[in-house]
């Protein structure tokens, strides 16, 4: 399970997010990505999923974009005689969103054009290829929204302050007849490289919940993004990771913090973990050690529990486990064929078209949050 | 008025952020800034406020660092033998934070070192020279915290979606004998080229506002910081700029929707405006235009009230104005005499060894703070 998702993780940083490589000519629909920072019209993206880059370099002798698979492991722009730098990806990028980064003359910069979302243990430049489904984050206009708030608390065991993020539904805190409505809450882990900013920025984890409750798809709930902790394992030693720092932050230092400054309903019942790849190999550890703290686990292109493992059905009212269809579905899908036969109440999803990546993650969110505290 | 601003800008923007340029050898005990990305290294301060870069580009040509006034405008780098760019400013640089960029072979792009800030309409590098008075925004481990949330509204007159960013005191929503406690609210304006996210970010707001209340400085309120919708306003223009944009959506759009969604006291002798450089700009031009709306006003390196504009000095109950040593402080001084005589309850601040820069504005909102709503 470690190595699939080692695996995934290595497919996502050469950027191999490439749906096919046609080598035909891009129609010419362009249109600037959403990522991209306010008046910056490039990078652009078409109808196709074709991206196109373009960077002010005048001097520089080689940039190259770390996205698609051209002949130096990205998609090598060409300086025209204003020294500027263009190029289109050899084919289309899956949708969804993808992390990406510049070299130029040999060294890593972001893309001027786009906003910075963090991955790879430091802020990357983002483009957003526009997927059939994406209603499913949009942000609407006509319906109540929620808020993401960043939240300090001390861990005694990190010696430090800690920020995670808390998204708190619509109606959090108003006051109904001389009471205040309590919550239940999803830990939601981002994965490596990553940190307590991923699910809510580039995972748009805050626009997801809205939906979903002004759709009255679910009752509303509190979700909970803090830092894993897991910038500094290194790929040679995830086999070794065991996430027991992490179990301390998070079951002894941040659950009691937010249960006593949020209006929560704190008990197992009323909690869940779930995680995107190694966040998902953070959710398994911690969930099979401690599975009287969290009563619905979600693991997300992050690993697959086996019967034998959890070895008590009434341990855990809901398990859910995806990943792309470019990952590895047969993984899932004989991992919850075996964990029904075995009496657990789980659930798999394959996301169509996508690989170890946001698209996946939005749509795992979307559906799991349907399922939980029920 | 106009002109000292877009002076300040205009000084803001070429980074001449030097104390002074003795070109002697700086003290070797360089620290990494603490606005750097989790792991980095580079850049780093010393003791004296020398700051030193590094930049990993073997193949450039040429890369210079847009801090320090160095022959081309900035800190140009060097190239040892490994392809590792270097450089230390010629002088020291004011204490607080500072924005830069690097222009690599004739392009522009960010540090790869630090965090990101939005500044000249983009995402920008930043660093910190330790100052003395920096505990006033230190992040303390035995105190409470507010938390700043991202709220999301619905602007007509933009059509569009906006963001605000709000601070909320610590003890916001907690139920005391049925009943939650209701808050005065304090708008607070970004300068030219940053947005909602500057004073929170770069300005410490939140932190400087828990430390004031832990220290039983004042009483909670909130903070709600917009986006001025000012990026768009070129200096050719600025003495044309009316705010009568923003002016709309703060009064008839944000204002109504803060007052219905936050537990808000919600009437002119609980609502203060306030805000840096064009921020400042803009707090003058809506502030004299709506006074029934704000009874506390502050300009931050945003220019002057005169008696004349004001012609009552009962529409309002307290003024401020500041600006930094190397700014303008006899126009500041003059103003606050003006006011005075003329029967305004009316401060001014001097920020000692500061030009236009986000510690000017982080002491002058730790004083300020101390007198509204009094």
């Amino acid at each position: 399970m470690m190595k699939r998702i080692l695996l995934g993780m290595v497919v996502l940083f050469m950027g191999s997010s490439f749906a096919c490589a046609q080598g035909r000519q891009p129609k010419e629909d362009f249109v600037s990505s959403i990522m991209n920072q306010p008046g910056q019209e490039y990078p652009m993206v078409n109808s196709e999923g074709y991206a196109r880059f373009r960077i002010m370099a005048p001097d520089a002798q080689s940039v190259i974009v770390s996205l698609g698979l051209g002949g130096s492991g990205g998609t090598v722009l060409s300086k025209d005689k204003d020294g500027v730098w263009t190029g289109t990806t050899e084919g289309p990028l899956d949708p969804g969103f993808h992390y990406y980064h510049l070299t130029i003359d040999g060294g890593v910069f972001n893309d001027p054009g786009t906003h910075n979302y963090f991955g790879s243990c430091r802020w990357e430049s983002g483009i957003e290829i526009p997927a059939p489904d994406k209603d499913i984050y949009a942000c609407r206009e006509n319906i109540a929204h929620g808020n993401i708030q960043e939240t300090l608390f001390y861990s005694p065991s990190q010696g430090k302050m800690q920020t995670a993020m808390v998204y708190l539904p619509p109606t959090y805190g108003k006051l109904e007849n001389g009471k205040q409505e309590r919550f239940p809450v999803l830990y939601l882990q981002h994965g490596w490289g990553e940190n307590e900013t991923s699910w809510g920025k580039q995972g748009h984890a805050g626009l997801i919940m809205d939906n979903l409750i002004a759709d009255g798809k679910i009752q509303p709930f509190i979700i909970v993004m803090a830092y894993g902790l897991t910038n500094n394992v290194k790929f040679g030693t995830i086999g070794q990771f065991t996430a027991k720092e992490f179990e301390t932050l998070l079951i002894d230092e941040l659950i009691p913090f937010i249960d006593q400054h949020f209006l929560t309903k704190a008990d197992k019942w009323n909690r869940a973990m779930a995680g995107l790849s190694m966040g998902g190999v953070e959710t398994k550890l911690i969930t099979l050690r401690r599975p009287e703290v969290f009563g619905y686990w979600g693991l997300l292109s992050g690993g697959q529990y086996a019967p034998e493992e959890i070895k008590d059905p009434t341990i855990v009212k809901y398990i859910f486990e995806s990943c792309g269809s470019k990952e590895n579905p047969d993984g899932i899908n004989k991992s919850v064929e075996a964990l029904k036969a075995a009496g657990y109440n789980a659930e798999g999803f394959i996301s169509e078209g996508t690989a170890h990546e946001f698209l996946t993650w939005r749509r795992s969110l979307y559906l799991m949050a349907q399922k939980l505290f029920k």
